[in-house]
């Protein structure tokens, strides 16, 4: 017998911007937003019986009218009532809404700040995950991309040697990685102050990434890790994926030249990948 | 107290050309090779010790190494070599090694295929997954890239309408679809000709979707699933991706023009996003 | 005195599919069009004064409009449509439209050819830029995206050595590239068989770029560029580009093993780039 | 006859981070530097005679040794060192250094900013293109990547309206780009404070493009480029590229919304592309 096993669909890449028009200055929010719906929808695959699917277009609908309306704080809150919305359609066990904010700050000039005009600022990505349905509601947060580099504090030493092993022990390499993190608060989260905390969470990421000495990355992932859990007691556990993207030294002897840690070739294939989660226990 | 979650580390993107020179015809492979290992590595963590982290610079090696030797078969048995050289390390609880092969066929030209110059066939990308360790080996075999349309014998319709609903119901409309699939095989799947077994799934998916008629991506899904898992009794579960890349009927009226579901504006985003999993049951 | 200098505008990325629907099976055309507009359009810039600016809104919906019913042969000749067509507005001195094919081919079953159906073939990028106006009507076939490798038949010594030269010379190095050319026919182009001419160039580019000895790029380019020219008399020049996409032989020693021109690192950064044009001349 | 016609080669994408490392904070320099020779390589070509083809290993392998000694200052100063470098070889008679700047800045921390950790700036991407030879040397600086947006003071209206044309006027629209500049010095430009100047005439765009009434991007490409060469007597003329990265308003009244033009789908394809270079004449 062959039968329909785990499944799920949705909407993604879901492109709004919306524009506030107080009286003051202009507000700018540009996200990317993805719907993934669960639940009855075995005949609609084996039977092509649609009278349940909600279609995706419809979904994507939903988001630019909800916006109009409730995306007036943080992304959890604008999620919240999209995963809402889905699941309280009767054959939806559970809706998921991601969400990515993609970062502007008004233009600064001579005069001040410009109230209708901005910049992107690339370097920030905030994302947010937002589930309703079977198993409660559940709130996890982030941040993508992220480029960060140590030009000093970081060490690689020790490590076994076997046949395949040719790299050196260092204790002054460059460490580079684009940080992915994702953290979950102690339940219930609806109440917290979303945008506060995101922004705490990384100054902690990025202070802490800058002031520890790095045995590995390894190690540094703990350590920011158990900073974000030390400083911030409303989050339950963080996950962070740390990217190790190679920067090799030049060899100038052929030259020459002495290379005191100061040249490099920067690279992106092959990497490291460097994945743990850091949680409250007991 | 804070303490260590699940974690691993690896090597990414490691990129690997073989050429074969026997005394016939050169053969090429080219593969993206990723290593990722599960184990002991708390104090790596917590407390800096690397004595136990085996270097993904020596990860990277290793496959450069056994790439010489034993890269002369499916893709799953050079991950299984890989996969099992990697678990011997006492520390290491589960390896597992990610694959990709690019394909390239010889150069056609009007003396025959050459023997030593190849052409990329883009839309040719298989994957396989092999792991070894605790709850045993394991194979993943999969397709990716795959970008195909079906320009009739697509509908959707009976989807139900509700305040956000604006799509109109069609019984002809272009489904074009990225897809990605990945299955598993019945255990044991060590002695299986993966080769073989690739081509013909990746022959039924392509034939089945050309074949049937689809009254939404879900049932295209469900139709491509149950018939690789009919026609190929190997396959144990089959897990199915595919997006539906909107291709819009562009409204000529105003130019005075008919579009019989001929012009139709080609979009990536927003994209529908269908996943699901067809297996055996019982 | 400050004054406007060269400028032009237009649209990019019109994203264009046609579904042929005849008695037989059907016929797909994938295009990314774009439009580019030169002529009197100082007072738009330095007045604010629209009366003459052609929307680029304006130009998509003409580029959707003419594929009705004027996209039914080479791109060549669509282009050469629309190009009439935008410098008939008097303030247009000229217009240029430039245009890329992406492949489809019908799926194959044990039916035959799917009428209905077809698989992305990513190796087949087809372009054009097609131009009328002052100084007549011109235009340029090309090809994008074509990565191909020779495995053997590849030197490259000889070359001056000076402090900063390490590479050693050799004799047998893989040469893997992504070939882009562009060609001019001999005037007046306009009555060629596109098609036909392109499906023959492209031939020609693989299958010398598979049967030479090549002593660098540079001479690859020039022998495939004059094999372009003898053997397709309507070619008046042909440009291209060559990156040399790096294959490092990796160094096996280390783990007692030899190399034989076998296990290569394929890489992107850096990479050579070469590029010269071969013509007739006198 | 067939001849080779013009023709030059390089090393492209030479990934560069150099640490500067005094008795201060470190400074950071992450740089892609490409190398372009023109010369006497017909034999090359023709002939496959390489003893006058200085390597392109050779050419990144200049880059690191002169990144030691000589990136002590602007791009411009480091690319006129590579540039006359490799013109000094009798057989060349241009060389051409293209220079990418990717921006970082120290972590700020509660201890002030951090001597040796970094973040990645995404939307600085500073460029230079440097060139020596026939002709004399010349300076290009530029900017890329700055996506920028106005949500108001923006309008186009009272372009012509044709068959083909369906865009409404309007006075208040959403204007979104990612501008590209390139500007020359007036000769000579050797001695000028090439990094002073970059920064004020970064400042310069983003103010104007902030202060501005947009009539049309053609009218903001003229009022930016004209801000400039006031503004900086230095500069001799100056390209900008501005895409036009639509965002058009979401029509809510089948929801039985409003959207006083603050909803938007924001979308990458297609867009407008607008070019023009503004100069000093006379």
């Amino acid at each position: 017998m062959i039968e329909l096993g785990p499944n799920r669909y949705g909407k993604a890449a879901i492109r709004l911007v919306k524009v506030g028009r107080g009286s003051g200055p202009h507000t700018l929010r540009d996200l990317t937003v993805g719907v993934h719906l669960e639940g009855e929808f075995t005949t609609a695959h084996t039977d092509g019986d649609n009278t349940l699917v909600v279609a995706t277009d419809t979904m994507k609908n939903t988001v630019y009218a909800f916006a109009k309306d409730r995306l007036d704080g943080s992304i959890e809150r604008f999620g919240l009532a999209l995963a809402r919305h889905f699941v309280a359609f009767e054959q939806v066990s559970r809706s998921t809404i991601r969400l990515r904010e993609h970062g502007w700050r008004p233009i600064e000039t001579t005069a001040g700040s410009a109230p209708d005009a901005f910049v992107r600022s690339a370097d920030l990505t905030r994302t947010a995950t937002v589930a309703s349905g079977e198993g409660g509601e559940s709130f996890e947060a982030g941040i993508e991309d992220l480029t960060v580099m140590k030009t000093a504090r970081s060490a690689f030493s020790g490590f076994p040697r076997d046949r395949y092993t040719t790299l050196p022990d260092t204790d002054d390499r460059i460490m580079a990685t684009r940080v992915s993190a994702a953290w979950r608060y102690i339940a219930p989260a609806e109440g917290l102050d979303h945008d506060a905390l995101f922004a705490a969470i990384r100054a902690t990421i990025l202070e802490v990434f800058a002031d520890h000495d790095s045995g590995s990355v390894q190690e540094s992932i703990w350590i920011i890790g158990r900073a974000a859990l030390d400083r911030h007691p409303e989050v339950a556990e963080i996950s962070l994926t740390m990217p190790n993207l190679h920067h090799w030294k030049v060899d100038l002897t052929p030259f020459g030249l002495s290379n005191d840690n100061e040249i490099f070739i920067a690279t992106t294939e092959p990497h490291g990948l460097i994945e743990a989660t850091v949680r409250r226990s007991g």
